[in-house]
């Protein structure tokens, strides 16, 4: 008996060494480690430069009812294989990204039951993605989810970037803390006024998270591709650091519907000693399928003002046309009832904002409260909210459309659904055939409330497929999604790339709400933008909304800053947010939002920091010309702006937009000063930035 | 002090008495009674012919979160009118329908919150029907319903006809059984496989619900008009016998998201001391709104054949084209399946069908297993499980679609959803086109299983919004429906006659899988069949399924039964559901169902008790001919049947369709005799029905 005892010991130690296989990074730096654990629980860990990055974590699924499939496994298969290639995304940040990468793939079977998944580890220099593949087998074909118990156990104590985990919103400020602060502060943290949210019981965040160790290294984890499967948010375990996949739940409590032949989206873990490597990772999008379309040559970039800031600076502006709140789509006859007289979107303004967007080199001009409905826009539990195809009696469509597209001037349609994502789907294939009848390209989609179908989330697997669904959809019939208060992007622009900017956090309006913490967009770029683009809507000029009527909000930033975050928040959509008329009172600085281009070769992340400043330099698609933007928080600092991307041996006329010598976001923020120098690869600025200030940068 | 007391009593007395109001039916024979007791509470009674049909019952909401609107009210206002006109069904049972009531109108407020409801009754001389409006109001825009605490408080321990109450299904069989015998025969009621079942916990039934009571009053309960309102089942109290709403909820178990400016169903009470004039009422139909379409020459009755049949017998024929499960709709090319070669919908075989149905002048032929996704058909989680518009490799849509138009029949589209109801609506524009598109002109529906949007009922409201909005899409197709697993009808047919038939009940498929007892199809017309036509799917000849191979399975009805359901069974839809090789077998009795009309002028009920037996005669629709039908349980009767609805003074021949004299459901189904005998007004035919048997009459 004792015997046959240490034989099993030793068999189930040997077992357990054996599976160890161990993967690097092409570059060395990262060593990938997985193995079985005693139990048979597949498990990794992950080192850089020889530093622990994420303990032994445990991977697999609980499956309903009862079964388990993260335990009882034994490897039945290892394959290696490497790649490096390039690949050209249809708008970026740079023209070519360079794919390489060593995978590792494990093929795992439970004994008993016979059930197999596969695990892919790809390991890139810039960090780890891994996902699980659940092939087609004799004894499982479709099952539910009940959680993915894949865990990111960290080192220690680490400082978190964090918002509270919610399966509906995004949209909070952000926290910076360590681990083990979380708890005292994530009440403070949830407590605030959103149209939908469903904040999870116990210490969660969402993703993309990013960390700082205590040693100086940067890890940001997330997801790429997330495609029919719900989001992930993080469990926070405060006592071990341990990390852990909290899926969102559907209406019934399940977290996925899932048939064999199929992968989960990729676990990513992008790390670097260095914040900068962060920001310059490609790795989500190289996770990402390549682009489904054959022809691209419709999906360009858009840089767009709107019918939109007027609607939050208190001037009275409104999206409906009416106060009769009680109107029913379909019954009610939008051309009987009396006008409220503050309607924007009427024929007249528009027609001054398509002047204004011509005249200024504008692509587009955005429209909100252009449709049927908006008297009853609050009514979250109404499925029927808005016509998708029926204008406002003063919103004459064809006359716009006639006059925009002399203009050369594209309106930007605006879908809000409030969430009734059911009664979105049941008009959309009219009012994408409104759009191409009527001239547009590109619509913003809104997500404001609670999901109907009545208990999903907005990050739920079926509101996931939703927007994936609406993003096809509009590519069909050539037309360029922009959606709001969707689930966070996850990379899936290089696989749909009309599918071009999102918002799926806090942006401007809120400065018109709650305002924003002047660190706020020192953060989302290594958060929110690891996913993708983010329509942030920045340019606001009169930062201080009093100026309007009896708002008493304020901006948190300098008019300086704004401009610079058109270059350090990467999108291929920019607006300019501000009413014409301010561009109009500061227009050498909005000289800077008419030349910034919106499409890049290459981009040189010059300085980061998380929380603290960032500085990029981007040089445009095609053209000798570069742009840079610096950023603070609520810190004045000095930027050290190194123009070394330039092509050696050539000088060049930069024009440098910084803020006055007095400025500062609390009691200046609209000081600025314009100045020319002259550059070359050489050139080293050291570039005063006030308290949330910036510069911005245009060469040529 | 004592002065006081007194006046608010005699104040609280004298206001409940004056509320009281009387209406009385056009003849007299109904009284309904409203007032307010002293609570405040709406309540109501109704009486016939001096008897008491319902006891004083309580009306009004609780909404959430509580806000109580069944009590504290005043009558504002009380308005009386009468209403006696006809009007004419698209397709019905009789060409011309009186609408013939009076109403009382009652405006009701709560004095604190100002909040307002309205009661409409209308009493008919068949029956009350009642409603509640929400008028617009500046207190109450938008509300959840948590319950409609309608009662029907009954006067004793009456005998019904029920089946259990259940959110997601009709499909079970009757019950007959006193209220108090209710508790102890729920177990084995409920007991039953169905696809998707979500029983009620407590003492419930479905409606239509159909009551007996002991001194000879039959009683219906159902409702009228069932649109964005969840559907009504019924509490049952089998102590006091009181009956109450208990509305299907939703996914988080609300009941009903309403916003002023509207009104619910109709709740329905029809009466008669004679069984007879139960199945003559067209009370539901009257409170139904007109049909909401200009044009209805493109909604015709149809008399059809399918492949369908053969997919139940056990005779190896299967709706998937191949064996591989693994089969993923826009992934999997079809086309290189290894095809199982028992798939019954090959384009050779629909176009024998098709020959079949030429040549005996049926209408049309449905085709179930025509698209690709069958093979994966039972995976209820599933959401995309069939393609709407891709056939399988062997079913040449173009050539059937040809072949069928010079054959003068139309194909009937099968659109099963397996209640993937998101995933229909996305398709379901693409769907109507490609039938329009192939020369196709009705589909039939199917949810089988679990709905998604998960959490969601198949009777809940939004479900009853889906029903209505693929009705309403299809007739922009001019595309009729036969919807089956739906909520059950509510006379909508008369508002969308498109929506020509449904299923929700059991029907004849049920007798390949569990069998029906004999008593079932004398029970349907009196439930399930008030709020409209269903396709039964009658006309198995072949009723012993041992025929095929290993099936045991016997139908519970002779041969002329079969053919006397056409009768007594409404529908302008109906299926020849046998093989055709069966017809060809009892060519003689075929000759019945090839001549039987589908649409009519009159009805005339000749005898009618529910559980029991029904005969009815019916003439055709702008024709001398006139098809009388007569059905009995398991019991062998004779029918007297009074041919006083013929012209007088005129003799026509009738062709007999009987059971044979050994004739009998368990033994002897296919015995029958074919006789001609001469009739005028005056005949009074006594008739021998076998156990379980029938009569089916024609008359030129």
């Amino acid at each position: 008996m004792k015997n046959i005892l240490f034989i099993c010991f030793l068999f189930i130690i040997s077992n357990s060494f054996l599976n160890a296989q161990e993967l690097k990074s092409p570059d060395g730096n990262l060593t990938l480690t997985f193995k079985l654990n005693n139990d048979g629980t597949p498990v990794y860990s992950l080192n850089y430069k020889k530093r622990e990055v994420i303990k032994e974590s445990k991977l697999g699924f609980i499956i309903k009812s009862d079964i388990i499939m993260n335990r009882d496994f034994k490897i039945t298969e290892t394959k290696f294989q490497s790649e490096n290639s390039t690949w050209k995304p249809v708008l970026g940040e740079q023209k070519e990204i360079q794919n390489q990468y060593n995978e590792l793939k494990a093929n795992l079977v439970q004994e008993k039951s016979k059930r197999k998944i596969s695990i892919y580890f790809r390991l890139f220099n810039d960090g780890l993605g891994f996902r699980y593949e659940f092939p087609v087998q004799d004894n499982l074909r479709h099952f539910i989810i009940q959680e993915e118990t894949t865990e990111f156990n960290l080192t220690g104590d680490h400082k978190l970037f964090w918002i509270p985990g919610d399966y509906d919103t995004n949209e909070y400020s952000y926290t910076t803390s360590k681990i083990s602060e979380m708890q005292s502060l994530v009440y403070n943290a949830t407590h605030v006024p959103l149209a939908a949210q469903a904040t999870i019981k116990n210490l969660a965040t969402q993703t993309p998270l990013m960390i700082k160790t205590n040693d100086g290294l940067y890890i940001n984890i997330h997801e790429a591709a997330l495609k029919n499967y719900p989001a992930m948010c993080l469990n926070v375990d405060d006592k071990t650091y341990s990390l852990s996949s909290h899926l969102v739940p559907d209406a019934v409590g399940n977290k996925g519907y899932i048939q064999t032949g199929s992968f989960t989206p990729w676990r990513t873990i992008v790390v670097s000693d260095d914040a900068k490597n962060i920001l310059a990772s490609k790795m989500i999008l190289n996770l990402n399928e390549p682009c489904a379309f054959e022809d691209t040559s419709w999906i360009k970039p858009v840089k767009y003002i709107g019918v939109w800031w007027e609607y939050f600076t208190g001037g009275g502006s409104t999206w409906a046309y009416s106060d009769n709140q009680d109107v029913v789509i379909g019954k009610t006859d939008f051309a009987k009832l009396k006008p409220n007289n503050t309607h924007g979107a009427n024929t007249k303004h528009v027609k001054e904002y398509i002047d204004f967007a011509s005249k200024n080199g504008f692509d587009a001009v955005l429209v909100e409260g252009w449709n049927e409905g908006w008297e009853d826009n609050t009514a979250f539990k109404k499925e029927r909210i808005y016509s998708f195809t029926k204008a406002y009696p003063d919103f004459d469509v064809k006359d716009l459309s006639d006059y925009a597209s002399k203009k050369n001037v594209k309106i930007i349609m605006h879908h809000e659904t409030t969430s009734s994502t059911a009664e979105y789907e049941r008009q959309l294939n009219d009012a994408l055939n409104f759009m191409t009848d009527n001239n547009y390209n590109a619509v913003k989609t809104g997500y404001v409330g609670p999901i109907i179908p009545r208990g999903e989330h907005h990050d739920g697997q079926q509101m996931v497929n939703h927007y994936t669904y609406v993003a096809q959809q509009a590519a069909k019939h050539k037309i360029m999604v922009d959606s709001h208060e969707a689930v966070r992007p996850t990379g899936l622009h290089r696989t749909y790339p009309n599918w071009f900017a999102q918002e799926s956090a806090r942006g401007t309006e809120f400065e018109s709400m709650e305002g924003i913490h002047p660190d706020h967009t020192t953060i989302l770029p290594f958060t929110r933008l690891m996913g993708g683009p983010m329509d942030y809507t920045p340019g606001i000029f009169q930062g201080d909304l009093s100026f309007y009527g009896d708002k008493k909000n304020k901006l948190s930033t300098t008019l300086v800053k704004q401009l610079a975050l058109y270059v350090t928040m990467y999108s291929p959509l920019q607006m300019a947010a501000d009413l014409p008329e301010n561009y109009i009172r500061f227009n050498d600085a909005f000289q800077f939002i008419k030349d910034v281009a919106l499409d890049w070769d290459e981009t040189y992340i010059l300085e980061a920091e998380p929380g603290d400043y960032i500085t990029i330099a981007r040089k445009t698609k095609g053209k000798q010309e570069w742009f840079v933007g610096g950023i603070t928080d609520e810190n004045a600092r000095t930027a050290i702006i190194d123009f070394s991307f330039l092509p050696a041996g050539k000088s060049f006329t930069a024009i440098i937009y910084e803020d006055g010598k007095t400025a500062d976001y609390k009691t200046n923020p609209q000081s600025y000063n314009i100045r020319k120098m002259t550059v070359n690869s050489k050139t080293k600025l050291k570039q005063k930035l006030a308290a949330s200030g910036g510069v911005a940068i245009s060469i040529k």
